[in-house]
């Protein structure tokens, strides 16, 4: 049954060979590697405002200048990463850059910052894609929460099938999103020519001090604006030949795309002295103001939602990614380097969607209280891999590698810096949780790979002869609940292994295991039949009492081996009513009163019945 | 861990000798059964009000009429109990006396019918009360599925760990109920004689006319003040001796007091002309009336609420000890059956919370809204049972038995009757649910006893000559994932038992066998490794389909054995780290592709690591 369901919702298995990469061109690249980049602007614009609204109207006239600063640290870094990709044409990711260059522990801490910023970047694209879907439709806002679930609910099964980052499916909202939002900025713009500056009709109220600290915590969350510019170093191997250059130029693409969204909507909200609605967010605010309320501004909102959940799928594709190769290392649970049917890593694109999901009803579907949690990932993993970069040029000392390695440690001195200031002015509202959980995790996942490798030891044959030494004749324990068919085979199987066999009755009531014995000797006259009374009415711990004593008077170094009779019912629902004692005893001789070097056989002899 | 919890919660195992029972004395007899039956004023007399308050003061005028006909009919119910008690000294519960003289059929609908009532007279009685503890304390009133929930969970603890409903720890609550109540209606009484009657001080808004149909639904609602009354007549053997006769004079004394106090609260309330407020019960409003607003109020409250958890915590007893006679008669599941280490049934225990929980938590606590499914089962259960002692005197013919079947007789047709109206009267409302589940859960009863027959006939020896007739040498195809020292204990083992050994390697990336053949070579140059390819990543499909494929080349009529190389982590957590891939491929040999008459022996040989 479960089969059948899984079938419908992920499809047949594809076959290993399946694998592989088409490679890109310039237009389909873009449209894989930017919507986490672009719709980044839905809410680093939405903090922005928010941040500096509360200090009126003096606040909100310093919007246009932290965009200006903002766009200046994304030239900065977008120059970076133009040299990341010259320099990692296979592809180089925060983790490998760093790791190649600073050492394990600094790239550990970079996948780490990675992983926790793909999580965040889930969260906050579906928060506000549906905070956008919401300002077009209000009726929406109070259930957003749910209506997030179900994009994410859909997200999953969709990358579970083996979704691909890279299909047409995903550009098309990429391109109506830029398409959209570059008319509507032009149209604006225009407007704006015409009709020049707007006012307050209502100035907002001022309830904070213009501090130096609102101020930066206003940079701060609008430096949201640069994550995933980094998506498309990582990818630079999928490119058409020449792929560096394509990529380069793919990435200048993108960084003035950003900028021109980012500027171009913060300057016409300022021109045009915008304001939101308490559910709205400013982006949809603005749309408004510029094609006025009607299916155009439907449009644009639908159009950032989608961008969104796309950018929501760029993590589903980049996170089980990531905690692959580090599976693959040992840092990580294996199961998360497994292909899944689809060719996928299935268990890490559920885990993502778990995490994410409880992401969402935690934070109550709230942008807002997501953010202070994000970007901190982010701007660590640039520092690192900035950094990474710097030591690369210098070992390498190719043409212009002092202005490269310049290049670079600007980048990484502006995100460090960045990255500290996040932190710094976010940190109470809850920037502390990210900087709790990254050396947490960085010490999990050495502990993860320490016991990899102990059990690699333990289990390892190195310095050990190959030898033949079968074991002794095994002595066999039979539990038994009476006298049936499924006994008979298993004593059956037992004989044919064994010579010294003792089967024992766990007695519940008294008496009862006399009638048993009885009929026992008709049958296995010469096999002994021991009753254990359980005055506690349990099964398994007598009989583990029992095997225990057992094996204290052979004093021969061996354990007895157990031969379960087992029955098994035609249909799943039957074995609800039986008392699955075979089960609970397999469970308890296995895991429970274990000690390193026993070593219990257990034989499971099933008898299959009709019904 | 969760062995330790279970030690904190419930306690330590009882031993079974320990189980007996305790005679006991008139008072402590009715303090054990009375709790249900008197505490069912309190919901009895709210829905009789809140049935003909719609219909206003007319409406109103009604409530002692009816109170009137339904004592008349508590007076019939308790003469036919009274009966019974007489004819059954060992204990006539309603299943007992429909099964022994009306056939299985109508026996095991009234057991169905008693369990269905157990469990509403568990959620009724918890819902009601905490709606009296919050007419006293507001602030409640919004929390009521919480504080119900949180009272359920206090009673699952305490009868888990063996809770005796006969103790003194359950008198109390009772004769503080009896106390508390008989003072406030002769206060009252006292007041009315001095005061005279009251009036509306607003009259009571008419929203629908007063029908007929109207009356015999207050009437029907109201007969749930007699659910309970039946108690006594199951636990005759618990009485000192004589038996009967003191159960007898229990039940006299019972259904006298039930009678004061429904009388006594609905005379009383007309008499003021009592309303309630919008979130606050009838006798509530009464005993505001009566005494004021204040610490007198707030004790009756609180002994409402408590005698209802009581009454709730009757069903705890009394639904896992039917379910367990059902059971013993394979009729449900065994496991309803057994004993748990506090000499309770467990199990049944658990199954009635989290029932009731579901019941609670899906009404959102409304005592009003599970009204219409409550009492038919009672009526149902009281009907057959009077039927059923009719034919017991007419079977019988002892000294004055035509009285004894007349006044049965008389009790099976009113007790018969009301069920007719309140199936009627409440069917739209919810009647239909427990009226649809009463025929499904017979059928279901049928079924499962008709498996257990089917299993035992499957499994029985009868008519089988005792053989002794060892299996063939058994040939053993053992899984390998690479050559450790978790195989090197499971080859050992397998040589022991075996000539004919295979090795299956499951191949999931080409090229991996071959690596490990070489080491193999090494080991056991003389046993056969098969490398098996899993184009799709599965290992155990493969595995399976090689295994069908070996029994069908070797067409012996034989199973391969299947031994299984499995190291075990030293933590449970570490388990997680490791893909359980013997787990799953364990479950698939035991419950997937099973065909009668299979017999594949599954064989562990566990390898239990330091770390």
């Amino acid at each position: 049954m479960f089969d059948r369901i899984k079938y419908f919702l992920i499809g047949s298995p594809l076959p290993t060979q399946q694998i592989g990469r088409q490679r890109l061109n310039k237009i389909r690249a873009l449209a894989a590697f930017s919507p986490d980049a672009l719709s980044s602007i839905a809410y680093a614009n939405q903090e922005i405002y928010l941040g500096l609204a509360v200090a009126g109207s003096a606040g909100l006239a310093l919007a246009w200048p932290i965009g200006l600063a903002i766009t200046t640290l994304l030239i900065i870094v977008a120059l970076s990463y133009f040299q990341t990709i010259q320099g990692y044409p296979s592809g180089g990711g925060s983790w490998i850059v760093a790791r190649d260059n600073l050492g394990l522990l600094p790239g550990l801490i970079a996948a780490t910052a990675l992983l926790i910023d793909y999580l965040l970047t889930a969260a906050v694209s579906l928060t506000a894609g549906v905070e956008a879907l919401a300002s077009a439709f209000p009726a929406l806002w109070g259930h957003r929460v749910i209506v997030a679930l179900i994009i994410l609910v859909v997200i999953t099964v969709l990358n579970l099938r083996g979704l691909r980052e890279t299909g047409t499916l995903m550009a098309i909202p990429v391109y109506l999103f830029v398409a959209v939002y570059l008319a509507m900025l032009a149209y604006g713009a225009g407007r704006a020519l015409l009709e020049g500056p707007g006012s307050f009709v209502v100035a907002p109220p001022v309830t904070h001090p213009l501090t130096l600290f609102l101020i930066s915590h206003a940079f701060a969350t609008g430096c949201t604006a640069l994550t995933g510019i980094e998506s498309i170093s990582n990818g630079v191997p999928v490119f058409q030949p020449p792929e560096s250059k394509n990529a380069g130029r793919t990435l200048i693409v993108m960084a003035l795309l950003m900028g021109v969204l980012f500027v171009g909507s913060i300057g016409l909200t300022q021109y045009f002295a915008v304001m939101a609605m308490p559910q709205e967010t400013i982006l949809s605010a603005l749309a408004r103001r510029i094609v006025g309320q009607g299916p155009a501004h439907a449009l644009i909102q639908i159009a950032t939602l989608l961008i969104l959940a796309v950018a929501a799928n760029t993590s589903f594709a980049g996170f089980p990614r990531v905690s692959a190769l580090m599976a693959a290392e040992g840092f990580l649970p294996r199961q998360l380097a497994a292909l899944g049917d689809r060719l996928v890593y299935a268990n890490g694109i559920v885990f993502l969607s778990i995490a994410t999901g409880l992401l969402i009803i935690v934070f109550e579907g709230n942008t807002h209280a997501l953010i202070p949690l994000f970007a901190i990932g982010a701007f660590l993993a640039f520092t690192l891999s900035q950094a990474g970069m710097v030591v690369h040029w210098w070992r390498e000392r190719g043409r212009g590698w002092w202005l490269k390695s310049i290049i670079n440690g600007l980048g990484a001195l502006a995100t460090g810096a960045a990255a500290i200031l996040i932190v710094v002015s976010k940190f109470i509202e809850g920037a502390w949780i990210t900087i709790l959980l990254i050396p947490l995790f960085v010490t999990l996942f050495f502990s993860i790979r320490a016991h990899y490798r102990a059990v690699a030891a333990e289990l390892s044959l190195r310095g050990m002869p190959p030898s033949l030494r079968p074991s002794p004749p095994t002595r066999v324990v039979i539990p038994i609940s009476g006298v049936h068919r499924a006994l008979v085979e298993a004593m059956n199987f037992a004989q044919s292994i064994a010579k010294d066999i003792t089967a024992v009755y766990v007695e519940l009531e008294p008496g009862a295991g006399e009638r048993v014995r009885e009929v026992w000797q008709d049958w296995w006259p010469d096999v002994p039949m021991v009753i254990v009374p359980s005055p506690y009415r349990s099964i398994v711990g007598p009989l583990l009492d029992f095997l225990d004593e057992t094996d204290r008077q052979h004093n021969d170094g061996q354990m007895a081996t157990v031969v379960l009779p087992e029955f098994i019912p035609a249909g799943w629902w039957q074995g609800l009513l039986h008392n699955q004692t075979a089960l609970l005893l397999k469970a308890a001789l296995l895991y429970s009163r274990r000690q390193f070097g026993q070593r219990r056989v257990i034989i499971d002899v099933p008898y299959h019945l009709r019904r």
